[in-house]
């Protein structure tokens, strides 16, 4: 059996699991605090509601039966549309909220709060540091027609929230709003929002010189080009400062006027909760996408080159249905992203290895029952062991013990649950029973933290 | 957008996947209880790997990107054999787990004792009550060229004591041993092994006379017939009748002894610790898989047609390198069966549909701040809070508060984090602070229960 990687589809050792498990579940556990709902969708969408969001179409994993494959290939069936293959792997968790939206919206209370922590697949040509398997944490608040202005603030507060809790060095979120791009864009007297959007995204890759050359290929005029670049370097953690940056620009309209209020009330609505972790910065564009409000990025300093952990935005139209829309904000979390960052930069370690906190001894085979009886004692109480797979001698159980990253060795005595046990760490050895024994507190689970200094 | 369903793909209401979250967990709590590592494997393999496993693997998904099915249809390439795509979905958790387990012997400690609860697929035709996609958990216990027989017993009592906390009717297993149906068989003189156990896997659908038919149709003799008849009729909890029942028989030989005794060491073990859900009957055969010791299938009494939701066996070779052999024991749970069944019979019900306990109301849209501080200061002691969208009449917030199945109101008062709050099942409503206020402890988190009486 080929036992190699595949590019693209990361596996993680059982303790790198521990880590990942602990992420997922901090997330949802903030997620639940702000009275977000979970659930879960298939993995599979028709392709025709894959194909409707351009771009990251191209990636979509087809499904097809192995079996209607071989059939064709034994009738010799030219496969000129692929016909039968109508289901794909979604590669977001957006396109399934919106079919799960309009599907269940007689039995959804609106605003729906809702998270999905959940892999998604992008049938990406493989690529260093491209994963074609991971998993999103997404939260979505999703209005019925209408969805107010606050909401976007408090989304942004929950994810700060969420990865503030995880015990990684504190995050920075960059917020934009497409508003104000798209009044200052016209006010410069450019027609070419699209364009000049998809110029702001690459700024921090090819550089102001990059952009702007990309920009007067577009035809913009060299006024137009500084104005651009003038725009893309705002970048504040201060409201008055911003109100100031953007006046200068001397672009002024309805639209800026009103972006310009929504970014504010967002930079101090979101730092108020996370201080000094929220920046406005008019770079942000997120031009691919559908967003018509606030847009956010977030990364982790230091490791900027991991690109953006949290991202997302506010769009007026999930889905609609007839005259019904339904409009939302959401920001969506890279868990494979950050937790491939955390386990290769050791941010967070698993305080052990094994769930287990005690290994019970066997004496001998025979007497393996007594054994299971101190084990299932232990386990009523909530303490996680195992007991020894075979009644070496206990020199041996301890080694095994310690391989396995237990801490504590259990060794039965003559009646019932009874007995002594040992820290191997310290090499302290107590007289103790089973029915009241627990481990110190910090030992009974395993914890994940950042390691000690 | 498509709304429908996609027949074999489940989904639940947010309501029904607390369930399927609470299912979950309380699996997970308990393998760790019992020293079991958490692990999650990618969700694609091999093609090559996935074809080992016989008849199963006609149900592959196999995977290709969209973009190369483009390019082929552009080019009109004729799809004489699948190249390219080499890529397919598991159908279930023992192929990953036998290449994980390669991929990282030198890294894991063994026995190794792994479970695993993730989603499968199988692209069967579609039809009533079957899944292409769903959840299975479980737990395996993988030894380095020797695995001995107690962890056929242990392996059984973690999915009886993982199944017993879930709070649904107890559920009943049914053990028997292949080595002791191998050596009966024998024993008569039949030598079709492989068919006879297909005639046992068949009995409880086309019943003795059926079997019969099929058996004579295979060429074995009236007696013989009998006998597995016989065999297949044995079914007990009492380990001493199982010995009197198979002496009567009349068949034996090595293999019936050492079977024998393995199948009431387990039956013994355990019964013990789950008093009256453990039978051996001789009719359980598992005849397509691979396993050589103890097989099991569990029921719940009462839902007998749901099949079984918790099967597996022992195995003498998950997988071999060189001289060099994996021998294991495994149990599967069928989360997304149990799940069906448990939210279609109301087995268990969420005691309310949001993770939220309170609703902060909000005087006026100037004031939402204050409501914002109320929330962060209930969140801070683990009470999960939502702020009403909007600042409507307090009437209507309370009657949003009801329909959203949030128990109590919050209502700010006029200095920081003091109010009122209100249990609007009660209509009792008292002076409060955000700061030391908690719900009843029932209130407090979700729970999933058995309905009341």
């Amino acid at each position: 059996m080929a036992k190699q990687s595949i590019s693209g589809f990361p596996e993680w050792l059982p303790e790198g699991r521990t880590v990942e498990v602990f992420v997922q579940d901090t997330l949802r556990r903030v997620f639940e605090l702000h009275g977000f709902s979970g659930i879960e969708t298939r993995a599979v969408e028709p392709l025709s509601a894959l194909e409707s969001k351009g771009e990251t179409s191209k990636q979509v994993y087809l499904l097809e039966r192995l079996q209607s494959v071989r059939e064709e290939a034994t009738k010799g069936i030219s496969v000129a549309e692929p016909t039968g293959r109508d289901l794909g792997l979604h590669f977001d968790l957006t396109v399934p909220l919106a079919r799960y939206v309009l599907k269940n919206a007689n039995e959804l209370s609106f605003p729906l709060r809702r998270y999905q922590i959940q892999k998604v697949w992008r049938g990406e040509r493989p690529q260093e540091g491209r994963f074609r398997e991971f998993t999103q944490a997404d939260i979505d608040i999703i209005g019925f027609d209408t969805l107010s202005f606050h909401h976007e603030v408090e989304a942004a507060r929950v994810m700060l929230d969420a990865l503030g809790q995880l015990g990684i060095p504190p995050v920075l979120m960059e917020v934009n709003n497409r508003r104000l791009l798209q009044g200052l864009v016209a006010a410069a007297g450019i027609e070419d929002f699209e364009g000049t959007l998809r110029g702001l995204d690459k700024l921090d890759k090819i550089g102001p010189d990059g952009v702007s050359e990309e920009l007067r290929a577009g035809g913009l005029s060299e006024a137009q080009i500084s104005q651009v670049i003038a725009i893309a370097q705002i970048s504040t953690d201060s409201a008055d400062e911003l109100r100031i940056r953007v006046a200068e620009l001397g672009l002024s309209n309805d639209l800026v006027h009103r972006g310009l209020n929504e970014l504010c009330e967002l930079l101090i609505g979101a730092s108020n909760s996370a201080p000094g972790q929220v920046r406005a910065s008019l770079r942000i564009a997120r031009g691919l996408d559908y967003y018509t409000g606030s847009v956010y990025e977030t990364v982790i300093p230091g490791y900027e080159s991991l690109g953006s952990i949290c991202s997302g935005g506010r769009y007026d139209t999930l889905v609609s249905e007839g005259r019904r829309t339904y409009p939302g904000v959401g920001l969506s979390i890279g868990v494979t992203r950050l937790v491939s960052l955390i386990l290769s930069e050791r941010l967070l370690v698993a305080s052990r290895p094994s769930p287990s906190v005690v290994m019970v001894a066997v004496t001998s085979e025979d007497e393996r029952a007594a054994s299971d009886r101190v084990a299932a004692a232990l386990r009523n109480r909530g303490v996680n062991c195992e007991v020894a797979p075979s009644a070496q001698k206990f020199g041996k159980q301890i080694r095994m013990a310690e391989k396995r990253g237990i801490p504590f060795v259990w060794f039965p005595g003559d009646n019932q649950e009874s007995g002594q046990v040992k820290d191997i760490r310290s090499g302290d050895q107590i007289e103790a029973d089973a029915m009241s024994w627990l481990p110190p507190k910090e030992d009974l689970l395993v914890r994940v933290t950042p390691p000690k200094a």
